[in-house]
């Protein structure tokens, strides 16, 4: 028998088995209709029933109100970067923007052509090891149009414990590598969205979860695909919907279900995500960049003291099935990336093989 | 044995059975990495294989020269009614439109938020069943920013077979609905897209062929994902693309070469067309609205003479393995979506079942 491979790819990323066996036995006669969903019209019953669902389980699994909107769009994270701004900015109020790594920057960016758009923090001159606590932030003020975080970062390894707050502005999240990893209050934010392709599904479709009144403040003068109201009131149907990622997220989120929900992913990813930093922080080879405070439970970066030995470590670790390990090129090191469909059992495999090599490299 | 299914859906459409099988069999591990496609890294060398000779053959199909970009995009042909005037119009031109469908006026309208749209030819008035030839167009002038087209219309089944030409003005076609139906002259367009889910693979990625001097027009305020030079520059991976979308695409790409190319496919859809407009033409109970000489080869709108029946003819084709014949909700009727992946015997065995139906109903 061959080993097991474990994929610690950063996104698109590894999904749950049971949900790839399973597209895989319907894909090309799907639940008898005689073709495949990918191949079925988006106005038919089948692919109705499956954008319902998975809206319904999404909102079940996260305890999403009626006051918000889910939407299921294209065009990825990067794209929300600029219907933010379009959609949501106030004449005359500032967009406030917590820079905490390269995603949250590009936002920044992003928002800048559109108005005024300002950081609140930056993390750049500590290489965004650290997540300063909110109260520290500076220009938190309670005119702004929104206030924007990114709740984990991907290439840096560090995540949000507390959201911040402004009483009386809405919090914007960008949630795409960790949400639905751990219990949240779905009432703190204005929005939330992911590109699906690290915790929910394939890359391909962004769900967006904006509160129906935040929404009412885009003008019509918006390009109608970037304009959130033409896709709440055609119910992500303006157009035909990217149908076979979104049937993966639907089949993610019943798994998800079938787990146990949000109490049973944080369980699980905090177990995961113990034993990697007990390994890093009690091993004399390895160390985590991430302030210990902000560390993420999705995304392990970890270095080796001796550096030159990262290429044989990923190498290695490549070669008995622990794929994808490299760090971000722009950060280099190592990086796990332990997505909710990330078994136990890799993990541990990614344990044993790191205290390994340590030991044969000591 | 049960009767095999035709889906004569106008998109998401079928897709040829020796792609979804090959799509089947290596779903879950993708050719020995241990994981699916679906799962793996946009970065890792898999899928940048897989996107790099979806690039090659599609120049190969087509005949796209060095001078053209191609774009594996998301947002669907609606997003390109924005991105088209955003970067492409010029300020003091008009851009010309001819508004021969739903599609087309979605396009043209869009252009109107961005500048002077207007168009020079519209079938409105005939219910778009006809495309008046070029040289009756008003206000086609030679200082125009574009050109727009659709080239064929999936709701009225017309399509041009001449394309019009405006010399020294870039000539832009929607070819969502016929993108590699037949050979065409690439040299002829300043550039032209097409969402996949018709003719070229699943929902979720649109193909845009782009010359690159055209792309220059942008102007560096356009929002990033909007400005088809970001694309440009990162070979279509700016941020996560479409990965699965972009895979089953280049597997129907690899069909078309292994067929014989455009000049096949152009044989076997005259031949597809002609069995249904010859049997329509010489029948007394059947008629198709679109006009002769604009008829489609891939969506054939038809009608009964007594359109009290076509519920039953809809619901009866149905229910021998013809699916998806309904016509488009905003015309009624019947349509056959008879793309290049719809084998012959499916347009046999409708033929017949219409045959058949006229008998008993008369």
């Amino acid at each position: 028998m061959t080993n097991p491979v474990y994929n610690f790819s950063a996104g698109p990323a590894t999904l749950p088995k049971e949900v790839m066996l399973k597209a895989q036995a319907e894909f090309v006669d799907f639940r008898g209709i005689g073709f495949g969903l990918i191949e079925a019209s988006h106005r038919g019953p089948a692919f109705q029933q499956i954008i319902d669902e998975a809206e319904a389980d999404l909102r079940e699994i996260a305890g999403i109100p009626d006051t918000y909107s889910v939407l299921f769009l294209q065009g990825g994270a990067s794209t929300q970067f600029a219907m933010i701004p379009m959609n949501l900015m106030v004449d005359g109020k500032p967009a406030l923007y917590a820079d905490t790594g390269a995603w949250a920057a590009k936002a920044l960016k992003e928002a800048k052509l559109f108005g005024d758009a300002r950081a609140v923090f930056s993390g750049k001159q500590d290489n965004y090891t650290t997540i300063a606590p909110s109260t520290e932030w500076e220009g938190m003020t309670g005119d702004a149009a929104y206030l924007y975080i990114c709740s984990n970062n991907t290439i840096f390894g560090t995540q949000y414990h507390d959201v911040p707050e402004i009483d009386g502005v809405p919090l914007i999240a960008d949630m795409s590598s960790d949400i639905l990893c751990r219990p949240f209050d779905v009432n703190k934010f204005g929005m939330f969205f992911a590109g699906a392709q690290k915790n929910l599904g394939p890359a391909g479709v962004t769900v967006v979860v904006i509160r129906k009144d935040l929404a009412e403040r885009a003008k019509a003068s918006i390009p109608t695909m970037l304009n959130y109201n033409t896709h709440i009131d055609t119910g992500s149907m303006f157009n035909t919907p990217p149908v076979f990622a979104i049937y993966m997220v639907g089949l993610v989120l019943k798994w998800i279900k079938e787990k146990g929900g949000l109490a049973a992913m944080d369980k699980a990813n905090r177990a995961k995500a113990a034993l990697l930093y007990d390994f890093i922080d009690h091993s004399d080879a390895y160390y985590g960049p991430a302030n210990p405070a902000n560390r993420s439970l999705m995304n392990v970066t970890f270095r080796l003291n001796n550096p030159d030995l990262e290429p044989a470590f990923i190498e290695q670790a490549s070669a008995i099935g622990l794929k994808s390990l490299k760090g971000h090129r722009s950060v280099g090191g190592m990086r796990a990336s332990i997505y909710n469909a990330m078994p136990k059992a890799g993990v541990e495999k990614l344990v044993e093989f790191m205290a390994d090599f340590a030991k044969k490299n000591a």
